[in-house]
């Protein structure tokens, strides 16, 4: 309470936005996924990038390390501080501050949900075209800041595809304003780019200007059982050569389904067990995408000869019940413990192998532990939750990571490096690629006090006071 | 012939990838603009990227300027020497490493033409979603470090949304290599997003993995006259509601026309002029396209009572003929003389008001002088020529580009800065913003050998020899 940086925010931001009480902080310490959890100094909410500027300068000069915070739903510990940082939350630049319907293009700022920015969005008929499960809480400068992913990759591109503007502070406090302006623009580097997927180690987003898609009237879900993975890679091929306006892909596993129905109590959707089950969803502004879908099956080699199986939704209540199938993976994870989450890319070729050989990476190191594995088939992007691995997380982490890592894939596809993977880079990034990494870096936050500990792990600690200067 | 350098470069390339002799070495020296040219101090032509880096290192311990060029086709004198500089051509790095054409990617050299590529690709029925005038020189590594535009940028987008990997040497050497691995990434900074559109100022680009999109087997095109740029716009707003597919939406304007008609012979496509032409493009895999665009027509206001009026091609001559109105711009406008060639976006609300003003910008400062304009509606990216300029080129492009920051417009939509417009960034990019992406420029290439003059000012002049480091 008597801490002097937290006196001279309070002057800042004012003092009810100057959290120091432990149990108000605690919301902002801990991640949702219960794995992340520090102490902050202070939690200090501005209300402009203005605020932002004067709370990274006061923080500057008294070289405390700062989080920049979201919705807290990052899911690699980016978003919460380590121990002695000053959170800084972003939820009260909140506002919308234009929608235009004709061009498509929201201005809003960055502490905005994607929950009601979809809502205000809606009543043009439009939305964003990234969409996630942690929507109510997700804000849209965490979902730029970590290059957010989620369902509808496939058709719209992952979250920097929707930067048509931004609004950024450095950590000198300089404002960066490039919220206006046509889209299209090439003077000199994409700097938004940039920051999308810096996951708060460059600057702190504090608006933004997104680009907005039609919410389409007409959509059809189905679901296929198919006897292997490459069976199922096959058809997700030819689901994507065939419709024009796929807008999901998603596969889960037997074990899965399990899970589901165990904690859901669905029925079975089919009357076998499949190797793998894949969901399609099209959307359309015209209505016969579920003529569509039948024409599509009419194409699928085996369907209907026992060899592969599907179904697809007649009305809204049936895409409801198969989407949940895939949705509410997470929930029966989680109702089952606190899991591993990783969340990895693998050339679609070497799928196949990946799921052969990843129980053992994981059993080799943790005997009784299990792997749930789902995802983004069309983006080969696999979210791999491991349960009980109790005590053995970093080990099975490290072993399923170096898989992936020798399969060529990607160690996070979309949920970004945060303080979980930070020492794991080197697996795909050389000590090259590393260095120039860590000179953009210091070229943007010299004294390193932006979110320190995140993608690089020897900035780990906050940085301890040199001499002052002049 | 003996300077030590080409001595050290012979070593490293053979003698015959040295050029030195000022007849061979002129078509790397002048720009296809003819406004841009330069003496080099010779021109290297390494075979892969480990001979761009040696190169570099060669160039960075005599502290020789460098400048990477692929197939010379930019319009901003940012791959033509200043003087002095070492031209790096990347034309011998071109190589068709692998076509997917089940995942719909390309690996290739960066000194590959998009000709060349898609001459390749459309034996799979693939493409690149890019598509520009200058498709038989341009280089697929010159287009992504251009950030490249084109006519197909409402479906595809620009060609930084093409890149699933790359390969490229800093100025120090270190070769980057994110070649492979799954599109889907956000292990650290995505350095390639910071390479697409940095031209060359900032490392060399030397090999790439690229999207590919369907040759669409169906296409129709239709060119309308609107009595008003407003109609113009409300026009294409339409027409992307309206269609899924829209691969273009570009327009000219009624003295274009009449330069074109003039030196092509084409006949007035109707019987009229109108204020602003445009033309659409769809293109699909299936057949129905002429039918659409009819069902399109019909929806359109005043057509066919003599407030607006449309035609549609019927078959593959006939759409040739139509595109040929507005393609054949560029050719009738430099069989009048070297204009001066501005490529800026405007906020699509303030298109109409720019086209009112645009003319007296350029007469108060060049009485006869005339701006031909023409580019892609969708985009609100207009391409300004200016003709007749003569003695007033940098007066006439200062006006119009102030007039275009004055309506918060981008100076340059897709042909990057260059020499051409680097005292002009200070428009629309703030101090602060300019500092940032010097800070950038620093990080990757400290001695500032990489491209000097491109982008920022004052580093115009080839870096001077400070002491020799041990």
């Amino acid at each position: 309470v008597n801490d002097p940086l937290a006196a001279v925010l309070r002057e800042i931001v004012g003092t009810q936005n100057v959290l120091v009480d432990p149990g108000i902080r605690a919301a902002f310490e801990t991640d949702w996924t219960r794995r992340f959890h520090g102490v902050s100094r202070c939690v200090v909410r501005p209300g402009s990038a203005d605020e932002v500027a004067m709370v990274l300068r006061a923080c500057a000069a008294e070289h405390a390390a700062v989080v920049p915070q979201g919705g807290n739903t990052g899911l690699v510990g980016g978003g919460v501080p380590r121990g002695g940082e000053v959170v800084l939350s972003l939820l009260r630049i909140d506002g919308i501050e234009h929608i235009d319907p004709h061009l498509g293009e929201v201005t809003c700022g960055a502490g905005l949900t994607l929950g009601a920015l979809n809502e205000a969005a809606g009543a043009h008929g439009l939305r964003l075209g990234v969409d996630l499960a942690a929507r109510g809480s997700a804000t849209v400068g965490g979902m730029v800041a970590t290059n957010a992913g989620g369902i509808n990759v496939l058709r719209y591109g992952m979250m920097r595809s929707q930067v048509l503007g931004f609004e950024a502070v450095l950590a000198n406090g300089s404002v960066i304003d490039r919220l206006e302006g046509p889209a299209k623009d090439n003077s000199g580097y994409d700097l938004g780019q940039l920051l999308a997927g810096s996951e708060g180690t460059l600057a702190v987003i504090t608006r933004l200007r997104l680009r907005l898609v039609p919410v389409l009237p007409h959509s059809a879900v189905a679901l296929f059982g198919a006897p292997t993975p490459e069976a199922a890679i096959d058809l997700a091929q030819r689901a994507r050569a065939h419709f024009d306006d796929l807008e999901a892909a998603e596969f889960f596993l037997p074990e899965g389904l399990d899970l589901v129905r165990h904690h859901t109590g669905a029925s079975n959707p089919f009357r076998r067990r499949w190797a793998m089950y894949v969901l399609f969803e099209i959307a359309s502004r015209k209505p016969d995408v579920l003529e569509r879908f039948a024409e599509f099956m009419d194409t699928v080699p085996g369907l209907g000869e026992g060899q592969m199986d599907g179904t697809f939704a007649q009305d809204a209540m049936d895409r409801k019940r198969l989407w949940a199938l895939r949705e509410r993976h997470t929930e029966a994870i989680n109702s089952e413990g606190v899991p591993v989450k990783l969340d990895v890319a693998i050339p679609l070729a070497r799928l196949p192998r990946f799921l052969d050989e990843v129980r053992g990476a994981v059993t080799s190191f943790a005997p009784s532990a299990r792997a749930i594995i789902f995802g983004h088939l069309a983006d080969a992007n696999l979210h791999v939750n491991i349960l009980g691995a109790d005590g053995h997380e970093e080990a099975v982490t490290g072993s399923v990571l170096r898989l992936v890592a020798a399969l060529k894939g990607s160690i996070s596809a979309e949920h970004g490096i945060g303080i979980a993977k930070s020492h794991w880079l080197g697996l795909t990034r050389s000590p090259q690629d590393i260095a120039v990494m860590r000179a953009i870096k210091r070229a943007l936050d010299p004294e390193g006090i932006l979110n320190p500990g995140v993608i690089f792990t020897d900035t780990a600690r906050p940085v301890t006071p040199p001499a002052r200067r002049r």
